[in-house]
């Protein structure tokens, strides 16, 4: 409400205030484009995940790249993306609150809508308000394939599928996303846990036939895999959201195989507000920068003495010099240090406004400010 | 900017959207009076965190209740209390960079302000921006007390007052907060963390004695430690914020020895979404409860039977039955669940609004709905 943007369209890169969300432009659109140019060239529609930029501007960058539309995971984020433009969202997440139903299928009315169910209360409340309202959305099934949270069990998908037919809804296929597969770090662990998800997408798909229906789409797949479920034959929607800026804790698992390599796109912009004499303290923590994934890195680009980033609490970080360093190293007071986060989704979370630079982080220009639309739309 | 409130103002407790961020105002109102009086009893002057609540209201009511102002971390929480009718902020932490002391000086022309110093650069700027602006803010210089991130050392506060002097400043005191202090566990251990606080802000009195100057105040404390700053001779402020709402951390603490007892004010009120057969998916992850000091416990103030929380990642919460539990006493789809955050002030920062509810959680009804002014102020 009261939060002002750190800089203005215009501005070099120095005047942007701290702390600040900021991307390179000039590596998000290689990702964009890396992404767009995998999935069109499997076959596979792409639907990234918005609940990672939570921004209107940014997805329509992906619808015009080729995306077919976004997933959300809350009520409140399709309508946000939805009043802010966008028209085709697919809530990939189950939602049970009578209330929260009508809002839906009152916002069905206006964009092209679809939630994910998981019970059958779920599709005769959903059934219900749209029913009332008048108005239509399709409905996914998910099925947990290993990730142990949401979803029914494959052998569950037949009957749910049924249910959703019975109710007068639209059955619209599977929602099969292996959340805990993203992060193991070898690719060969994340082949095999997505190798096993398939395993579990088959059955629930013959248990659909069985009921005498087709599956027309199984849509899942995140940054850590998707390369995986593209190879898989099963699986026709990607919902990759993570590679348009490649946090931390993405970079930190090994490659896959084959597949597009992304870069750090977003960053913090923090600054040193104290200095001691082995330590410099930066104005960004964990308001700044979510560390639910980790602390952030700090970025080096030019290897100049690996500075180790120390949680100082909720509004400082903690500068140490690395193995490799020495307090030489340490940047000095009023000087500028680039954080890569840990976790980009629960960042963006926590501001208000994308700083996009265009020209790189070191001598760049601030070429647009971005709301973050979605921001604290947790209903 | 697109946050709907989860309630209005006369809803019963049930209608309450989810997952929202929830303040029992009866026992919010015990822990404001406790702590008033303790303050008022020790002849201390009591200057609440803000940066905990980040809300104009509640400030207004500490100050009500007896506080002399309140403390904040940034200036942009300062600029966001400051423009909601709060006339005295103290800044309690470092600014270098020279715009925002720009900002501050004009900000120092229209409410009373102060701000802490470590650095000689920091002292010069800020008396650059003030004379420029000519206006006058009252400067604390940081003692690193033992936390290890900002503040000098004991024996270098004498000369780092001596600078604001110098500069035509107001020297106003000490900042001596000790934030690693206020999570140890044991009472004693904490007692004696501030014991130790206590010896090395006398030696920076003596040290300001000594350059010829008077120390007018030491201010510090927190929830975990006041009890024993307030008996400690040489504070004369407490800074405490946590108290009024009271997280799990905090609670988890072995209470100080004497001293007044708080209760937990602050929920996230969530909903069973997905239902398995031997866990319960709430729809409240860490985007609407911040982690950095482990995850939120379930309230169950009648005891039926311990459920743990388990991280769900972003957006949700996994339930299972704790050691005393079956799955039979897993709440069912749709039911509520309050959940206790593990910290508040990252915590509060989460959301747009505060429900205030009075009556208690079973059956209360909203009284109010409360910005939260300052909420994502990072700079």
């Amino acid at each position: 409400m009261n939060v002002r943007p750190a800089a203005s369209v215009g501005d070099p890169v120095e005047r942007i205030d701290t702390p600040a969300l900021v991307i390179n432009l000039d590596a998000m659109q290689r990702n964009l484009a890396a992404m767009a140019g995998f999935a069109r060239d499997h076959g596979l529609a792409l639907r990234p995940h918005a609940k990672m930029h939570k921004s209107a501007v940014l997805a329509r960058l992906q619808i015009a790249a080729g995306a077919v539309g976004v997933c959300v995971q809350k009520l409140s984020e399709a309508e946000a993306l939805g009043a802010a433009g966008v028209t085709d969202i697919y809530i990939s997440n189950e939602i049970v609150d009578a209330g929260k139903l009508q809002r839906l299928a009152a916002l069905a009315g206006r964009i092209q809508l679809a939630l994910a169910v998981d019970s059958v209360l779920g599709v005769e409340r959903l059934a219900h308000a749209l029913h009332a309202a008048g108005t239509m959305a399709d409905v996914l099934v998910e099925v947990d394939v290993g990730q142990g949270r949401c979803g029914v069990a494959p052998a569950a998908a037949g009957a749910l599928a049924h249910q959703v037919v019975a109710h007068g809804l639209r059955f619209a296929g599977l929602q099969a996303y292996h959340g805990r597969a993203q992060h193991l770090r070898s690719a060969g662990a994340r082949e095999a846990a997505i190798e096993h998800a398939v395993t579990l997408v088959r059955a629930a798909q013959a248990g659909i036939t069985s009921a005498g229906m087709r599956c027309p789409l199984v849509t899942g797949g995140g940054t850590g895999s998707f390369v995986f479920e593209a190879v898989s034959g099963v699986y026709g929607e990607l919902q990759c959201g993570s590679y348009l800026f490649m946090d931390r804790d993405y970079a930190d698992n090994e490659p896959a195989f084959e597949g597009p390599r992304f870069e750090h796109a977003l960053f913090v912009k923090s600054q040193v507000m104290s200095r001691g004499a082995s330590h410099a303290v930066v104005d960004a923590g964990h308001k700044a920068h979510a560390i639910d994934s980790g602390l952030p890195r700090v970025w080096q680009p030019h290897g100049r003495g690996a500075l180790e980033f120390g949680n100082g609490g909720d509004e400082h970080g903690i500068l140490r010099p690395g193995a490799h360093a020495s307090a030489a190293d340490l940047p000095q007071l009023g000087q500028t240090v680039w954080l890569v986060p840990g976790h980009c989704d629960p960042t963006v979370n926590l501001h208000a406004h994308y700083i996009a630079v265009r020209g790189g982080l070191a001598h760049g220009v601030v070429e647009a400010v971005w709301p973050i639309d979605a921001r604290g739309c947790l209903a």
